[in-house]
């Protein structure tokens, strides 16, 4: 299987013409060279190695089309490199998760207005559903009958049920140490989950060097040879957001950095909709989150500096815990082309944050939620974010999957008696 | 507080006159021996000591104006004792969840047309979410300051949310030995977690004496005192079904049974959906489910007997384990009526059940949806279920609260190398 793309292997047409199997897809653009290449399972330029993206040719996307579409992100097929008919597919149909207008939140922090995209409600409750409902319909269009990934959990979870319904093989590989929520729920869907001695950036290699091997035939992997159209499905969190704000754009986003790709997607997916008039231009800024144990990013934009320093994980965020980001250097740029910043913050602040968001909104976000508030609580106690402009803020997985990061239990066990409760001094 | 109803006591009306605060709900009425009481915070009958539910004036409500409401159960407001307004005011808007058409299951089961309600999909990932967001609104209209319950887990989480976001104070009762993900969700919004030594029936008892004693002034216990509102939020399940069938009525439902009452107002939602002409009239089929370990309802079922012998539950479907259901005879009424069954089956059925529909359809149900799908199996090999007529099964939790139930796993660990994985014989 080829690494790089080169223009004889990818048969799924030539570079510039529409396929019915992507859509409005058209290549594989080079992010670095601008080199184009025909819509195959490839990731990498062959001419300078950078990422390839999809590039697209959209026509007859309007307000009134998207809400005639399905309640998922399936609505937002016209700009995805997905075929029209995606929906009738077996597939999750993630998406639309609640945009939460967050008044309590907001008056905690003095803000005036803040949402919370809420990506909980995603079928496996974390936003993974998104991307690997994109990879699955690439996956299936190249014929590949095995779906694999590296993940720090919440992956391993969503490609394992996307794959159980719609028919596929799954075989995906974790770190060892992930939290017993991701590991039940990455393999109770009937896939092979291995588990590999060493970190993240450890099991993302070994997938690359299983890409590369003829035990690696027929799969794809989600985040490396479907990597492309994967990634694109992070697009939808920004319509969504869009969308629900009654087609307006916030002024201030906080997204989670991982490998960086939801928020130069998210960016991309903004950029999309002013460029097709479905909202109005407007100036936004967009901050990127990191947890201290695992800050590349954020070390690198305090620093000025355009490229990262990759580090060893060490934090309570697992599936933040990628230590070398493949889209540090996008995420820099955004961040600094918006006026945005990028910050990180401590596990106990995570985990105040997890708290503080249970507390007022009901909501009961994994780490990475932890993450992105303590870092929206950090940059407006520096002033680096402004409390009066309109901000949404990403929750992207479930406290469910992360319980023992939080410590939270019972208040008091008592004898079932009405003394037993009076005597206990619980009452408030 | 009064635990019976007392005309005098309560002040939000006369039976018969409908109030703005609870929408097209008139009075409460005895479903023994029908004396009708004003809207208060009451739920036995002080003739009888029978239990009240909600009696109701329609009016002007059309599948249209359905289709026109919002995207939750409040699109429903018209058919539920809430004020026209509830959407506006904090809560969780729980609903419309996924009706999944089973298509792979289906084929495995050799049924012709199946769907999965799959309520995992509600904020706190069980159906509570929709009895308490009803209870919630009541309890805000009788002035209570505290929202409490007495809990086999997901209820605990569900009113541990609702209380957060609406501003309330939480107080929940849990017995001992729930399940990890149960504590923590309950506990994680802030609210009090009592956990009492003994069963769910000793919390259950310890709640109706803390209900009559001046330490529980003020308080809304949404499965007591406010039991009759929290109950008509089962119905939405009913309208949701047959609205997603594009209002028709499937021909079976596989419903699990706790106290009962949710499979008693699935059946008077279906019931009021035909009377008020939103779906044709059909003969539908109620099956109810309960854990071997804890199935005093299927007991009585097969016995022929009218009333229930109350048990000592032993089984890992914890939110299923009430060992003396308050609607065990309304249960019974409705399975004998409608030409329906209860059925149960035994902890390693549950988890097959649970791992079976993971498999088949990407869906991770909590030991409830084990429960009801195990059931439907069963009945489906007995011939008491119709493979060719269109089903409906619930899964009305989510499996990341049960997570020690399912014994899942990863398939093996192994060193970050290409030879580690060849040599692990892994490849398939």
């Amino acid at each position: 299987m080829a690494i790089t793309a080169t223009h004889s292997a990818a048969e799924t047409g030539t570079p510039g013409s529409a396929s019915p199997s992507f859509g409005p897809a058209v290549a594989l653009s080079c992010r670095e060279c601008g080199e184009r290449y025909p819509l195959g399972p490839v990731f990498a330029c062959e001419q300078c190695f950078g990422p390839l993206e999809v590039a697209y040719e959209f026509s007859g996307v309007t307000r009134e089309s998207i809400a005639a579409g399905p309640r998922s992100i399936w609505r937002y097929a016209g700009l995805l490199p997905v075929p029209a008919d995606v929906a009738a597919k077996p597939n999750l149909a993630p998406g639309l998760t609640k945009l939460v207008r967050a008044d309590n939140l907001a008056r905690e922090l003095g803000m005036r207005a803040l949402h919370v995209k809420d990506d909980s409600g995603n079928p496996t409750h974390s936003f993974k559903d998104r991307v690997v409902a994109i990879a699955l319909e690439a996956a299936r269009t190249f014929g590949f009958t095995t779906l694999s990934c590296s993940s720090t959990g919440n992956l391993a979870g969503a490609v394992g049920a996307a794959a159980a319904r719609a028919g596929l093989r799954a075989c995906v590989f974790i770190p060892t140490g992930l939290e017993p929520g991701k590991v039940v729920m990455a393999a109770v869907y009937g896939g092979q989950l291995i588990a590999i001695d060493g970190s993240y950036d450890d099991v993302n290699r070994f997938c690359s060097e299983l890409i590369g091997d003829p035990a690696g035939e027929g799969w794809g992997f989600v985040n490396v040879n479907l990597r492309p159209y994967y990634a694109e499905g992070s697009k939808t969190l920004a319509y969504e957001i869009a969308e629900q704000l009654d087609w307006r754009l916030p002024d201030q986003l906080v997204i989670p950095i991982a490998s960086g790709s939801q928020l130069t997607k998210v960016d991309k997916g903004l950029r999309e909709l002013i460029a097709l008039g479905l909202v109005e231009e407007k100036p936004y800024k967009i901050f990127g989150a990191q947890a201290t144990g695992c800050s590349p990013v954020a070390t690198a934009y305090k620093a000025g500096r355009e490229v990262i320093q990759p580090v060893k994980p060490d934090t309570i965020a697992k599936s933040l815990a990628i230590g070398n980001p493949a889209d540090a250097p996008y995420v820099l740029d955004i961040a600094r082309r918006t006026g945005g910043a990028v910050e990180d913050v401590s596990d106990p602040e995570i985990v105040d944050a997890i708290k503080l968001l249970a507390r007022t909104e009901g909501i009961f976000a994994e780490t990475a939620g932890g993450v992105t508030l303590g870092v929206l609580r950090k940059l407006l106690a520096a002033g680096t974010l402004d409390p009066d402009a309109e901000t949404v803020v990403l929750n992207t997985g479930d406290g469910l999957k992360t319980l023992d990061a939080v410590g939270a239990g019972v208040t008091a066990t008592i004898k079932p008696s009405l003394d037993a409760f009076l005597e206990a001094g619980l009452v408030r």
